[in-house]
């Protein structure tokens, strides 16, 4: 990897774990890393993430890299806060989970190559404690390269491919506008519906939240680790990409009102088609080693 | 324990786990076993799961206790197969995730002590083969008595609580309807939504099945555990538990149709309150043992 200097703005879950993948398999690579809180950058000097700056424009001087990893609501903000300080040459990437919503908020300077990028890695935690060294292990980075045909930029893109790779990264090339419709499927609607579970169940008059959660056990529970995910990326990701959110969430609510109908009219045949169908899916996604295999996935497990 | 012999009609992955946690926590208890598949009767009598009967009649002579293990809508068949059959002052127990239904299906002799039960336990795994020793550890199991105010039932009653306490079980008690209520929301609910989704992603044109199962680790994969579970046994739940199932669901539509219309408004407040609350059911369903506090449920520790 040509990438000798690392930048990396926002010190939370993402930012944190890119920090401890490098340290991990880089090295060599010196990481600085900015966040707003002052709260955050103390914490990340405790744990030692790696040099701490107290302004942005100090952390990404001299960067051959800089990844900004703030929610997609504070992407412009967080360019425009290094924009002036960047080393001619250097790479911008982000890790937003909205593609188009970034690329249209950011106009990088043309001596700087913007490579949008998002990996599909994450887990329920927040914050800089929640760095993890592996966390990109066999997860797949999507890289959204914008329509630049300078060589210079093809190289940057694939400088970029290459330092996710060595984190333990499978890296995707996709369009923008793909990736915001693959990610409202396999992400972002998956997390409204949670959360929505989640809060109904605060709301219910007729069952308390002490019995959801005493008996959570018996399905509900799935829904609640996603649903523990940062509020506020999540309100971005949704503000973001409101025009795919809103169409899988048109199909997601026709598809159960028809089950609605079928458990009204009494209709199993309809029914049972469906459950059946859902089963094969998730052997798929066990092949693909996308999920444990574990029974419970695993958390179960007792001596 | 006074009761010394077992008969499980159904042998499932209920019925299995039954028979395994005996063998386990109760060696002196006898088990017969029958299931109405001749080929789950062989692999049952292959891996030994205890004495395999050839005729339903057979495995409940002498059995102080008769625990029905079949979907919910083969339950009144499954009574009526060995009704004749019972011991006078047999307890007839069940394990349906339905309890109004059942009663109302299940009329059964008055030398016989029926008392209807439903173990909150259960993985995505199905047939005999998923027998797991330890599956009610740490579980609730919930017994909805009937309104039987003789002794003897009283007794039964405590009888069967015990049975299930030495399985490793907390009991508790409720009355059916008020089950049916706290299940839909807990339980049923959640699988519908899994299975909507789940089937959902299938039927999309926009995205591809293959892509869903590849990029499944980013939200998605979540829901597919439930959604793997029996079809057979969930079609019979919601057709025996409507009433409580389509009250929750119109619950759970109207706060999804709130959360479509913030987006479509771009109001990130109230998107911002309802994430944020479903943290807190989260740590309080950890502080409560309900589930694991491991990261992503401890399914991607590596090395």
């Amino acid at each position: 990897v040509s990438i000798t200097r690392v930048a990396i703005i926002g010190a939370g879950h993402i930012g944190a774990s890119i920090a401890r993948a490098c340290a991990l398999k880089l090295p060599d690579v010196r990481v600085a890393l900015y966040d707003a809180s002052e709260a955050v950058r103390a914490r990340a000097r405790e744990i030692a993430l790696g040099e701490i700056a107290e302004a942005p424009q100090e952390a990404v001087r001299d960067a051959d890299l800089v990844i900004l990893c703030v929610p997609v609501g504070a992407m412009a903000a967080a360019y425009a806060s290094v924009s002036a300080a960047l080393k001619p040459g250097a790479i911008l990437s982000d890790v937003g989970s909205v593609k188009g919503a970034v690329i249209a908020a950011i106009k990088p300077r043309d001596d700087v190559f913007f490579v949008p990028g998002h990996p599909l890695a994450g887990t329920e935690q927040s914050g800089p404690d929640a760095g993890l060294a592996r966390l990109f292990e066999n997860r797949w980075m999507i890289i959204t390269p914008l329509a630049d045909e300078r060589l210079a930029y093809k190289q940057a893109a694939a400088d970029l491919a290459a330092f996710w790779s060595a984190l333990g990264a499978n890296v995707d090339v996709m369009d923008p506008a793909r990736h915001d419709v693959v990610l409202a499927v396999v992400s972002h609607l998956p997390h409204l519906i949670a959360y929505n579970i989640v809060a109904m169940a605060e709301d219910l008059e007729q069952v308390t939240e002490s019995e959801v959660v005493k008996y959570s056990a018996s399905g509900f529970r799935d829904f609640t680790r996603i649903a523990a995910s940062d509020p506020i990326m999540w309100r971005d990701v949704f503000l973001n990409n409101k025009e795919a959110v809103l169409e899988m969430l048109g199909f997601f609510t026709e598809g159960l009102t028809a089950l609605q109908r079928a458990i009204r009219l009494g209709d199993g045949a309809m029914l049972h088609e469906t459950f059946a169908r859902a089963r094969r899916v998730r052997r798929e996604i066990i092949e693909a080693g996308q999920d444990s295999a574990a029974i419970n996935f695993g958390r179960d497990q007792k001596p």
